[in-house]
């Protein structure tokens, strides 16, 4: 299984890849750039290379057409006012099968306004804003959104919950495996895509956290029997 | 300080009325009849005797106007479909000084769908649109949304973060210290009163949760230094 990350080279991406990349995966970077592609995989191996599991074979950059062409797996991690038209660009390298992961939070400093706040997205989440962009039988899955980049780029274990929103369980499932394979993280059904707009919010919630206390926010969902977090 | 519960008949009106009355505090259960009022501060009276702390000194119940004329601090649980009929009934018994606590979610339940999507509200929030209905001087807090009745009636720790929101500091700091009297909680500074948007939101994620799993779901935040929970 190989995993693309579009807007790899960001924090949360690269936090994402090098987790990814600890646990074994294959993981190519994205970029518009290839050689800043290649750049951020070769940092990412430096820095993966303190732990066991991560080799070149493993890590690679690519532009990101090339990347979501190579990929089972297309995770996007961009900032919400390049999502329509990233979504646009990569259409063409999008083939049924593929799942896209969307980690996209629509945050009004997008627009110049807050990080602690969130825009309107006329389909509900920015979500399912990219359900509409991708071509038919690419299964759209959000999650990720509420990790926090800085405490993904570190060594230590992940405290927070995954939330999984689909319309696609097994899709789904695969990225509740994935979201697993993050030492500390537990995944979660969020049930449908649709609900994938409370769980892009939680985010701009966590970032105020951070704003009044210098803190790098995550989430835990409590008082569910055991199961909920195992499949 | 008396607080009173406006909707204190329904479960998480009763869930709070328990645990702040076992916190010895002085808790007035309101409703729109007095004798249901009176009925559910006795049926409190007896399960709360089960621990330390409750006496009827402490507990009664009032129509809901009379128990706002006697209360520092008014807890507004109630669903969202009666929410702004009851705080323009209520208006008259608020006064400066006063500190309405809105725990309202607006549900899609409460026109007919489903309580795990919520209503768009005119002004962003059940607890600002509680902003624009109360008279000039009460502040209005948001706080409460996301902890599960059944764990407030139990008699366990609440495993859930209280997230307060107010454009009033002093008043959210009054809330904040009113929360952590419930064993298990800790509360946190949510922001400004705009922010009641998403942690409103998070219930009807939570109720997905439960629903999915049978479970009575509630929230930690993570990744925050001890004073977060502590000021």
């Amino acid at each position: 299984m190989t995993i693309a990350i579009v807007g790899g080279t960001g924090p949360e991406g690269s936090g994402l890849a090098l987790r990814w990349a600890r646990a074994g995966e294959t993981v190519i970077i994205g970029s518009r750039d290839a050689k800043r592609a290649a750049e951020a995989a070769e940092k990412l191996l430096q820095e993966g290379g303190r732990t066991a599991g991560v080799s070149d074979r493993h890590v690679s950059g690519a532009e990101n057409i090339a990347a979501c062409r190579s990929a089972d797996i297309v995770v996007l991690t961009v900032p919400f006012e390049v999502h329509a038209e990233m979504l646009k660009h990569l259409k063409p390298a999008l083939r049924p099968g593929q799942i896209l992961v969307d980690a996209t939070v629509p945050l009004a400093a997008s627009v110049g306004g807050r990080a602690t706040r969130t825009l309107g997205v006329w389909q509900g989440s920015a979500a399912q804003q990219a359900a509409e962009l991708v071509p038919d039988g690419v299964a759209v899955v959000a999650a990720f959104h509420n990790t926090s980049a800085h405490v993904l780029l570190g060594d230590g274990p992940v405290d927070c919950d995954v939330i999984v929103c689909s319309d696609d369980k097994d899709a789904a499932k695969r990225v509740r495996a994935l979201a697993r394979k993050i030492p500390g993280v537990r995944a979660l059904d969020g049930g449908k895509l649709e609900n994938a707009r409370i769980v892009e919010q939680i985010t701009a919630l966590l970032i105020g956290f951070n704003i009044r206390h210098k803190g790098h926010g995550g989430v835990r969902i409590t008082g569910l029997p055991s199961e909920a977090y195992d499949v």
